[in-house]
């Protein structure tokens, strides 16, 4: 039984359900999770303190998530897990990849995703049910173009190494549109390239919302740049819808589960067995 | 500075964000939050084992997330918990009315959500990317018809009882259709009927999805049962996004934000100031 | 050449088409069919009145369409076909169920469809373009979740037995999801999916209905569900086309069509001969 | 109580319904309706036999529905019902307008529909399902641009002059796209113009159905120009669908209901009193 | 190296990118090509300028395209080129098959494209934007429709009659509904289908906008009618956008694409080499 | 009247039409429009011969319509037609701001485009059908977003400066979203905020382009790339589209006309007179 631990500080799109990527069944007889997080705050001593509570988690591997890994926060709370021993995973949006290879240097795995954009921050555009479906926007697009895929079966490997008592190999990997999309499983072409443009359009969000949020200081500016990423972000989790809609029509979904043992099995007909 | 720490045992819709709804733009200096969870195993000794680590942590609230609050996993966790003497609230999915007279006599608060419908759990439909797409589809349900609105708003009223050192009112609510709506801010009556219809259609998601988990046993009945569940989920979120898109071209979209008091303000159109 | 007449009293979705589902191309030679109505009426005299002139009708076979058969006026109107001795069918709606064990006992035969749900009957809501609407609606769930091929099939069953001077077998069939989606012809296994998930949505109308039109007294709560119930059914009967173009996309639409025989020919490819 | 009995003779879109038109909450206290029809086939002994069982039936006023008025079948049907020395309307698709004069010259009514075109009635690609989609899409075309309405008010004021026992003026309408769209309620300019556009491309699958029925002998080439013809009905379906929309956003979706009394009272904000 | 000069006097929706489907891609060896343009005027001194400096570019062929070649200024602009006397093709709208058998005689080819049809010029209606905004959709329908593949087609054999010195056979050809479809490439049947639709809504365009433009003088009837136009020209494009997007859900876009030498090849696979 | 020459040299997506903005209606008394082309080519011999018939035409303006205004053909068309000494302004897209401080220095006005994204130009995937959908979709986010108003706008400036007799003022515009937004004439905020999405997911097309046909040399790697180029440019199309058919239904589409002095005049209700 491995146990990991996840280290939750504020939010981005993967920070939703991350933990049940890996064992969406909750049948895994090889897995124990915990997940201890500092809800929406990201300062030094929220990080510090959930990352105490984190470190006294009897834990296999840590997983960290959070946005910007190079802020602070998520600086100080690393420090603390680092002290345990312990294997650990930084599982971050793009800005992370300027510490990437500090974290490489004191042994920690990575995955920066590319597609996990920040949320447009103002107060006059933004509310608890605006922020929620800005989620449910992104959740979306990183299922479809392959990056949830991609981060439980990096996840899952270490987990495997650790399970037959294996030194871990950490993942180091900049989840850009063909390495995410090479994990979407869509096998149709033009699903595929539409997954990729709606990777694209995910992507270009934080170009708007870091411009509205930071750099533009006029009212009647930001709040249409804001708005507009978010509309992007809409549009972007209804290109990913489509590419799906595609592949079911063609009844080509390929699906990959988890089976008891931990061990993945996959099938692409819906009404076949699994391989 | 009220603390609230959130336990979450296994997966329904409302356990992805509801800690981030009260503090979305993470100002509030009134608040901390932490959350501890299992991931999606909700047997006893996983909940036992999660719901000790968040007895330990200084708390003035409890809020208890997870599917049918009547199994041993969670009651167990409450348990725990009770014996803090802090108050608690459940939130939890529609089997959970079963116990809400229990709950009550307990002296814990519940907010009981209709639409947050089990997902199809049979593994032969089921995978980390599908079971990302349901909570995706939920979510924009939870968020248009006002289930996220009402739940934020019942916090917020324990929160500022809570902040003013009075006896908190715990919140003893079904959230029902009609609840629901009453939240959702939607001003044009075909786009309130519109998420009244969607939050119809994603509670009668949870008839199909137990018929085909738990009732059928044939993989060539259950699966096709199973599978029109999601494909019913997926439409009632696409409804709710009509019903918002409807009030965007009347620029009347409510939007309510916390300020760094942790007050609520709201304002209708987007370009106006907050009142 | 079976003669076979039509009864309706009142509207259900069904009522809509019916007769022409079994000439649909006016060709059969072996066919004749009268229809005789009372429009929307289906109190006791309205009933009775068109019941008599029906029953004045020489014919092989009756069959009545009504909403809840078990009304004073159904109840009425069978009675008076019941003394032509001819064998009748009974085509109803889901509260039609209750009386099903009574209508075996008398030797009739029944089709109770469970999609077929009431109007929103409030006046402030309904007119004669919604009320249009709304059977269109309801006509295109019945069509594409075979419903209305399940009728004809059963129909012509009883046809082809009188036509051989045959005892027939009446039908006695409850149309749920699974019995009608047995006869859509739909092969690819997300559409039929999306199809069960439409025959649900529209299912789920009826109690929107009956709970807005009989069981909620204040006009402002009563608008809204009875405007939900009508949304629902749109919304019902868009996932049916789509279900439908996902045929259409794999060219794999079955087609049954009667030939001058009476005998039913199908064929799934548009550009192919019939079998 | 005016008696009304309609005689259906071989269907059209406005076969559907148009009975139910007239009191479509079956509330109406001045006012009896009876339906008789010969189902799909309008040949002359089918047209007979059924014109004879509706001369039996006592009337105030016969409305006659059938497509194209000027074949044998209805011909001989309206001689039978002359003879009654009752008012008469007809009711009927384009090609009735060849003949207009000489009903004029009877002494009878007419609405001739202009948009309510033919089915492509070609075997290989006809079935009951694919006939019930087409009816279904023309209702909604009828509905939505003002067709319906207009065959309603104009009935209806044949009834209120027969209900003061004055000699009914009967309606002799074209019923084009400026006739119909003048019935349709439709406030917003652009909502009408879709709706015309809607109206237009609806009239235009008959040029399409009539060429692949009787002048394209080829199996391979009128087989895609009936299906042209159905993919058309269906987009304008799918237009007057939108033109609706556009009204429900601006809550301005004009009602028109029967009151008991027969009186026709109106609204168009979904909430508020009737006139 | 062939030569081509296209002379343009004012605007169908061809007239946009005729020059550029001869070599989309700018690599063509046997090839140059020239355009003049008098923009959207086409009065006869206009039309005769253009032409002469047409005249003056040495050619191999002339194309000219306007609306309505019978109009005073494309014929004399004709006539000035016809003095070059070399061979020319005329790409026009419609109307002009009026005059198809003059342009016969004068030994010109022609090809007349029945669905480009005239926008709806009426100024209450038309502004630049509108104007692009219904270019856009025309050129959607020519493209999906296989009007374009068409134009080229027969342009590609005529240059490559004069590439190899041969005396060019001028095409003549009426762009109707089936002329164009059969140069589509649609294979799936419903694709196709939905394409003929398309170009038949199209084609109906100019029916309402003449009527809008020219017959109907009062201003509150011709808008609607105008605007009528233009909405049943968008659907026409949203319904060729759907007509590919069901061969893209198959892989099956026929492409054909001009090589350097000016040869065509094609794929319909997106991944595979061309033939 | 004033004579303006356009100089298209190859194709970008303002090179369709951008003559017919200026006289929509071909009804101006002030102008007289001559455009010369290149075709698709525009290296430097195709781009000279085309410069030295424009340099015959007698014109009071120049405007030179591009790609990338740096290159050797552009730049030498220019050149020929500086020796004119006539004003001039280069239209080009992105990469043209690169030159545009030299432009200035030759006392050229320019108007450089952002979101004018250079095609996928592989012929793997190019075709003369594909190429005409890219520039149906790209003229569609030029209209909606404002690009085309603005394009006009500045010359109709310039166009009145040189009726007048003065010296133009020639423009030196950056179109990025904010410059073109703001000529939208969009009201609504969100309509607004799509247009600037669908803006900003245009500007995104070029990296994509530009990587798949210039960067990446595998072709199983650059074909997916230019796919999602083109599907992310399809995508923003729509929602340009979906901006102004929110417009639309608050009958707020602001319309400017030039009437027959040149004068523009605006109106934003469909129905209502020019101002």
């Amino acid at each position: 039984m491995v146990k990991v631990t996840f280290l939750k500080i504020g939010y981005i799109g993967a920070t939703n359900l991350i933990d049940a990527l890996l064992d969406e069944r909750a049948s895994r007889r090889d897995l124990s999770v915990r997940v201890v997080s500092s809800g929406c705050k990201m300062e030094e001593d929220e990080a510090l303190d959930a990352a105490k509570i984190a470190a006294s988690i009897p834990s296999d591997l840590y997983i960290v998530v959070s946005p910007n890994a190079g802020l602070p926060g998520p600086t100080a709370a690393r420090e603390i897990l680092i002290e345990t021993g312990k294997p650990m995973i930084v599982v971050s949006d793009e800005p992370t990849r300027r510490i990437a290879e500090k974290l490489e240097e004191q042994g920690l795995g990575y995955i920066v995703l590319y597609a996990d954009s920040m949320i447009g921050a103002r107060r006059g555009f933004l509310d608890p049910v605006e922020m929620a479906l800005f989620n449910s926007d992104i959740i979306r697009v990183l299922a479809v173009t392959g990056v949830l895929r991609l981060i439980h079966t990096e996840i899952d490997q270490v987990l495997s190494q650790l399970g037959k008592g294996e030194e871990p190999r950490l993942p180091k990997v900049m989840v850009r549109k063909e390495e995410a999309l090479e994990h979407s499983g869509l096998g149709n072409p033009y699903a595929h390239a539409r997954a990729m443009a709606s990777f694209e359009a995910a992507r270009r969000v934080a170009a708007l919302s870091t411009e509205g949020t930071f750099r533009v200081k006029e009212r009647d500016r930001y709040l249409p740049i804001v708005a507009a990423a978010h509309e992007l972000m809409r549009q972007a989790a209804l290109m990913s819808d489509e590419a799906r809609e595609m592949e079911k029509i063609n009844d080509s979904v390929r699906r990959v589960v988890h089976f008891r043992s931990g061990a993945l099995r996959q099938k692409t007909k819906l009404l076949e067995e699994f391989e």
